[in-house]
């Protein structure tokens, strides 16, 4: 019988088990979500965290990058880990209680060994928020885009629509020279709504590509204070130049909402 | 005709003229409005730019303070200088150019030479936010008071009821030794709104006590996470001992929205 228990023991303590996180950050102080080696990341966080737990070095695999001051609601990530099983609740709350304020675990939990948070995710929306007044809100600081200018909400809807379905989105890409797959990308959404001086503008797609989703911001901003017109804007996309296109906006206006899975 | 223009630009020096803002800040950064010899106070930073933009010491008057931590999307100050006129929105503009990101003037404008910020106000109103959830949000950091229970807000608005009208409120201000007038109060709104997990205290009166908001939060989550009755509620009111109260809530979640004047 302590042959038993102890074969048991080992047993346990080999099986790898995969969980899945789902996060939310406040992106001000971090150099992004990817581990770096200067400077504080969110993955880092996470894993320095993770190794407290289980006593050994956890390698976590998010869903994708988020850039310097980009925040998330959603962000999901997964990691496989031999050792004590931890139950959900438990585990959010131990990695809580490891992880700074502006780093918090929402949902934690086991799932099946195949799941890869990058490789099986199959969609993800963000929401990009703009404050369009005379004077910025300081309690806002640090989470919108702050425009001193009037915007057209009906005119960035019509510019918006030509984004969805299957495109070649080089345009929009910061990275158009290290790409050696496809450019194109469904989009399933692209929709501002606007309440008072708040513009949100919340987009889903399967996928996309490096800061794609500020580079169109950028444009559609520019659409919206008339410095661009919505025919421009469809010409632009055509075009697939990236060099055509109005800057990059800004990436504290930028969440990361949502990943979808199967 | 020289001696006369030399006589005008003289008479401009000379003339004072009151000037009154709105300020919204982010108390986060601060030690609360008042200048202090050690520590950012909201009041140095505004009176640095108005010495930059008349080139002389201007002593800024607030409607009151705030604690560390506290902000404000209505706080209304004024001052009293002589040289050049500036009109509302030229000064606002210059006064933003000059301040720190989380400083903003809402309005700027001259006013009748006996206006007061202080001593000519005739309410304020606060807002206090708290959010009621299992895991807090990161993007709310420092902007609420974040507690993992369940409040009941019915509880809550039958208590807050006990407020409204004229009271003794010494059980409900933190610096009840000091005060030598008196300690009654008229309060005309306390109320709470919850909206899923948030819940929003907006409270209205002609004055506030010393920490008076944020103590009589303190004790009003009590009654809402089933601590304090509500009849203990009211009796903790009636007792005008600050020794039974409950503890302070926290500085973040409350913000200053507006101070009346007739």
């Amino acid at each position: 019988m302590i042959t038993s228990q102890t074969e048991d023991a080992v047993d346990a303590t080999l099986t790898l088990r995969t969980y899945r996180l789902v996060i939310s950050y406040l992106g001000t102080r971090y150099r992004g979500w990817q581990r770096q080696a200067n400077g504080h990341s969110v993955q880092a966080e996470i894993e320095k965290a993770l190794e407290r737990l289980w006593g050994r070095p956890v390698t976590l695999h998010g869903s994708g990058r988020t850039d310097t001051g980009v925040h998330a609601r959603g962000q999901v990530a997964h990691f496989r880990v031999a050792g004590r099983f931890r139950d959900g609740i438990t585990l959010r709350r131990a990695l809580n209680a490891n992880l700074p304020d502006d780093v918090r675990i929402m949902k934690a939990g086991k799932v099946a060994d195949d799941f890869h948070a990058r490789f099986s995710a199959v969609g993800k929306e963000y929401l990009y928020r703009v404050r369009a007044a005379d004077v910025h809100d300081p309690l806002e600081l640090g989470r919108v885009w702050y425009i001193p200018r009037r915007l057209d909400v009906v005119r960035m809807n019509q510019a918006s629509a030509f984004l969805v379905g299957s495109h070649d989105f080089s345009a929009f890409a910061s990275n158009p020279g290290y790409a050696r797959e496809t450019m194109v990308r469904t989009l399933f959404q692209a929709r501002w709504i606007q309440r008072g001086t708040l513009y949100s503008f919340r987009i889903r797609g399967d996928g996309f590509l490096y800061r794609m989703v500020r580079n169109v911001v950028g444009a559609l901003i520019r659409v919206g204070d008339g410095r661009l017109e919505v025919d421009g804007f469809k010409e632009l996309l055509e075009s697939r130049q990236r060099s055509n296109a109005p800057p990059t906006a800004p990436p504290q206006g930028l969440c990361l909402m949502k990943v979808f899975y199967h």
